[in-house]
């Protein structure tokens, strides 16, 4: 019997949620530590937030909670990352 | 009549989910044309591909097309990052 045939396809969904929502915390400390993020693209995170706005928008209509939970804590933390990422590329590079 | 009762869920999911895929091709785009992918923290970029890996397999057990198709579009992109950070941080700073 194979691995997947034993754990729920809601398992591998839960998991699936919480790992590509919980990616961005290492993202948001390396930046918060580094104080910069000038590798990261703003085009993305400006994408991938009106993305999660659309994924937030269709949880509620579908009352997909999970969606809805996961989608909310993957914007705050892209958010932040992108606050993070437009104060320190004000700041002058020699600082 | 608000905007979110005239357009279907249906259309708010696909807009999130090509949003939400074609926003690494930007940082794909940013990272092959400097060549340096420092700021991009690569403990994000391996949780995201694992869950990715996991909403893969989510979606074949549930024949979710949609998911899965979004999803091998959002692992290539996130490899072909992920080789390229490895590649730039492995050449001489000085280069």
């Amino acid at each position: 019997m194979r691995i997947d045939q034993l754990i729920s396809p809601d398992t591998f969904g839960f998991i699936a949620a919480a790992l590509t929502t919980i990616a961005f915390l290492p993202q948001l400390i390396r930046t918060w530590r580094t104080k910069k993020a000038e590798d990261v693209s703003i085009v993305m995170l400006f994408m991938f937030i009106t993305g999660l706005l659309f994924w937030i928008v269709y949880a509620i209509q579908t009352n997909a909670l999970p969606v809805l939970i996961a989608n909310i804590v993957t914007l705050i933390l892209n958010m932040t990352i992108l606050t993070l990422k437009l104060i320190y590329g004000r700041q002058p590079k020699s600082a």
